[in-house]
């Protein structure tokens, strides 16, 4: 599976008994990632299966509690579950001072060395790139520094066309990377054989970007562009635009204004207000202008 | 109802889908408390309905995660309800400082007051007392700086005896308050009714004694005396003693020699190891010691 998301939770503000605040388990190109951490976040994974040592980084939007009050709690879970790995955590800056803080007043030591990253940039910026994936920030809008995240398969390596390759009798196995990097075959004779001749191509890389919390902020748009998924927060409907804009939120049709300019694929909305009892409204209102729009619902699991 | 204990967690170390971290509702003399707040407590509250509005006054026992994580998300979503009445947050010197870093990070202002009492001594103190009821705190010996408390009710007024009263004519309603305070009368004559023939006794005051976390700890045993309900860790039974030993925890035996020796009413075990499957054990240890044993459970509401 090129890309699997997994919503662990979608709701705004508090925990509920049957709504969790915001939480993503995202697997790509076999990289696996918690986005954001409310509170209760470790009991989520426990009860959608996610094995807490596939997590490697996790990336916190934002210091207001809905998105990070669970992390101390599975920061220690990892530790009494001793785990080894280095785990890196990008966040906005005091995140280490509040975890660092927690830790020497439960005189905790950790079995494994957490490496934050700070982020302080008011620019997008790419904080994570192996061979595999790049995560950049998406800046927003909101009531304290906040960023949302843009998360890339890398192109992959070409796959041999092994039928074709073994017509050419020059081509031994030490020329395979090559190939797979995309490069032209030079024959012992001279002539070229273009590598599209020799390889497939490979599915096209996939993309998710994740926006929460945030106003409605059309700068966003190139960032996002064209991204497979976006998931981006709708705490209101159009009933409470004012509301929204005070709280700095965005709306049902904001955010679908935001997936159809970037052009993306298929939109999520959550950060869902208590308000609404009924959360088909959401879904309601964003058609109208992109309609490829679902809702997030805990356990729902998207896969690409 | 003199005292009605709800068990919201009573599991030891990390949340799970169905164990969850130390909290206790205590209602007593018609005063509410939280004592301790692990994570999820805010979501254990909603579930066996207790109105946050009734808790004045939160008790933290010390500062593992167990016991606290989910103190910052309740001390939020009071705010997001519009609490105007102060919270007093009784527990160890530190609780503060994280507690306003995390609020001063989410540029958070909170619609109340919060009126912490930062506990250092080391020897038993009262640390709340109105005229209903009085708390004190247990020291307790563990891996951090950690208190018990017991809740004490306090003697209550006697009750008039209207048709004893009636008999006399020299009694007057304003002398009512020193008939209940247990004040003799005198006659405009000079004589002197015993108050006892003209009020009743009142129950007699109840008291909950709360100690977790702590490795066995007979000193406490004079503190806790004669207590109607006792709740004491039991992490381990006998078969981990060494590692109750090591990790300052207790067994169900030593629990039950606790309140053996302390001649409570009844002992309540909680703050259980994930190790043991079958909780039934810790009961069955602890009654060889002292039969007046129950088993802490989630949604467990004992009425004295």
């Amino acid at each position: 599976m090129a890309l699997s998301l997994t919503i662990l939770g979608c709701h705004s503000a508090t925990p509920r008994t049957f709504a969790y605040p915001t939480s993503q388990f995202l697997s790509i190109n076999n990289e696996h990632f918690l986005i954001d951490c409310g509170e209760g976040t470790q009991v989520q994974l426990r009860k959608h299966k996610v094995k807490f040592s596939k997590i490697s980084r996790i990336f916190i939007s934002h210091l207001h509690g809905d998105h990070y009050f669970g992390l101390i709690g599975l920061i220690s879970t990892f530790s009494l579950y001793q785990r080894q790995t280095e785990l890196h955590i990008y966040g906005p800056k005091g995140l280490k001072e509040i975890t660092k803080l927690q830790l020497k007043l439960g005189k905790s030591f950790l079995s494994y060395e957490i490496i934050f990253h700070e982020l302080t940039s008011k620019k997008s910026e790419v904080i994570f790139e192996n061979n595999k994936v790049s995560v950049a920030t998406i800046p927003l809008k909101h009531r304290v520094y906040t960023n949302g995240f843009i998360f890339k398969e890398k192109i992959g390596e070409r796959k041999l066309n092994i039928s074709a390759i073994s017509q050419i009798n020059d081509i031994k196995n030490c020329d395979y990377q090559n190939l797979k990097n995309g490069k032209d075959f030079t024959k012992d004779n001279g002539d070229i054989i273009k590598n599209t001749a020799l390889t497939f191509k490979t599915k096209p890389p996939k993309s998710y970007a994740f926006c929460s919390d945030t106003c409605y902020k059309p700068n966003i748009v190139p960032i996002i562009k064209e991204v497979n998924l976006l998931y981006h927060e709708s705490t209101f409907l159009e009933d409470k635009s004012d509301l929204a804009k005070k709280t700095l939120h965005s709306t049902a049709k904001e955010a679908a204004k935001i997936a159809n300019d970037a052009q993306v694929e298929k939109l999520i909305l959550g950060h869902f207000s208590s308000r609404y009892t009924d959360e088909t409204l959401f879904l309601k209102e964003a058609i109208t202008v992109f309609e490829k729009t679902i809702l997030a619902k805990e356990g729902l699991c998207i896969e690409l």
